[in-house]
């Protein structure tokens, strides 16, 4: 059950030839989550992945340009592509005037129903809850109000041992019970305890985008243990300054709170254009946080589900 | 003195990964002026022109998303560029009110004076008039608002011939009236005719832009003798009915628009992303009018001044 990322742009601000503005998709179970939509997102979209009508919902963190211009785009691009199916938005309040605005004065009449949801800033909260899946948002610390996401699978029920199948000793209708944590006691007393009847199932995998911020520990409960984490390295570290001046992180910053927050993975982006060669960020933050990688466009990281005993 | 015209996008409606929706550099004499800006358009200007602050001003033919989601994203570009120079946007009313409502959620001060000008529906009027050239509005037949543009090169005065100025026969204070048309009367009564005294200037140069239109003999007086038209050619003639619905055109139609306009050369784009290969367009028009040719992302195409005599 695959559960992998998509970079479709890691620039800050300003395309350039090689780098579109922020945008990436989840593909989970073979549907698809957008976060951010920068001009150009959409022909990323199509550039790098197929069946772009998988897509569920975008998520915006904030309303500066370089997160959110592509988005008019890709809602028209999807309709005139012929989309039925219904499309979530989740973003500041906002988006859904910019949006109609532009549709209405185009004479667009959509044919597929689209939602908006306001994100309410300063606060975290689950705004998409979904039966094997929910997304968080983490207030960050920027010119504006923004969020980060977690992107967290739900916790899946253990499975019944094939043994236990066979053997025909516990009814089937136990099983649910047992699944969900309790043990099975036999009409002579015996108990059999849940964990000898159950291989356990991997535990919940979970994504964290923080795009734009400030360095900020108070984004560190949200993202505690994540498998893999996005946070932004506008700058390098001699630019520290210029960084806290316009609620930006460096490579450094990044690679400390992914340390902090034990996260198993770190992915930073959103560089600044002047950095023809973001290596440099990454071997910053390398000094810091050896689990970090650096992204690209069309880079896609999977988050494999960790191995389990007798799975 | 240069003027050309670069194209950034040739497709109608979607991008697709060889071309970008409608978009157009008029390159004249070194200064800029970019026709229609569909997302995707700032990086188009970036890897086909070189200093693009030298933008003057941006006409915007109507509030269709492939012809003007990238102007927010271009402006704040500019910006971001550090643009000190005044900037003039021509469109449709509304386009002020959208972009400035995406700068103001984004908290976006500009650093550079941007004017809106408004169009004005169904008229042809001046909208731009420079010292050596003007651009003119054409109304045309689309589902909503829409205008085309004549870009026309004013008219310059012949020069005085240099064996006049060297044989010193004429007071310098006489040239002026002379190359605006008059004959020069020698003391003795002599007639020395206008044009022994002139070397013409070569004809002033013009370009228009039709798109997006349906088939419509109306634009034919304003694109009359022009030396480049731009027509849209979203569809082949097997799909007239359908160009007629959607109010667009077909290779043919716009073809025999150029013939009845007795234009110079016929330049074809807006093509619907269904055509592979526009050449099959650029076949359709060739039967009906000789000089056309088919629009490419970066292609570049000079208005070559005519040869006078003696020049």
């Amino acid at each position: 059950m695959g559960f992998s990322i998509t970079i479709l742009g890691c620039s800050s601000a300003i395309p350039t030839v090689d780098r579109n503005p922020s945008g990436q998709v989840i593909n989970f179970k073979d549907r698809l989550y957008l976060i951010d939509c920068a001009e150009g997102t959409q022909l990323q979209l199509r550039r790098y992945m197929s069946r772009i009508q998988r897509l569920q919902a975008i998520f915006i963190s904030h309303l500066h340009g370089d997160h959110f211009f592509g988005l008019v785009g890709l809602i028209s691009t999807l309709n005139l592509l012929g989309r039925k199916k219904e499309l979530h938005v989740y973003g500041p309040e906002g988006l859904e005037e910019i949006v109609m605005l532009q549709l209405t004065y185009s004479q667009t009449q959509l044919v597929y129903p689209l939602f908006f949801h306001a994100t309410t800033p300063g606060i975290s909260e689950v705004i998409c809850d979904e039966d094997d899946f929910e997304v968080v948002t983490i207030p960050l610390d920027h010119r504006i109000p923004t969020h980060g996401f977690v992107f967290r699978e739900k916790r899946v029920l253990p499975k019944i041992r094939k043994e236990v199948v066979f053997s025909e000793t516990i009814p089937y209708t136990e099983y649910q019970r047992i699944k969900e944590g309790d043990d099975y006691i036999m009409e002579d007393g015996t108990i059999l305890p849940h964990e000898s009847l159950t291989i356990p199932a991997a535990p919940p995998r979970s994504y964290a985008y923080c795009s734009d911020t400030r360095y900020t520990e108070t984004i560190i409960p949200f993202i505690k243990d994540v498998d893999l984490l996005y946070h932004e390295t506008t700058f390098l570290k001699d630019l520290t300054e210029q960084a806290d001046l316009k609620f930006h992180s460096t490579a450094e910053q990044a690679a400390t709170i992914a340390k902090l927050a034990d996260v198993k993975k770190l992915l930073i982006g959103h560089y600044s254009a002047r950095y023809d060669e973001p290596e440099k960020l990454l071997d910053e933050a390398l000094q810091v946080f050896k689990e970090t990688y650096l992204s690209y466009d069309g880079l896609t990281i999977n988050i494999e589900k960790e191995k389990t005993v007798n799975a």
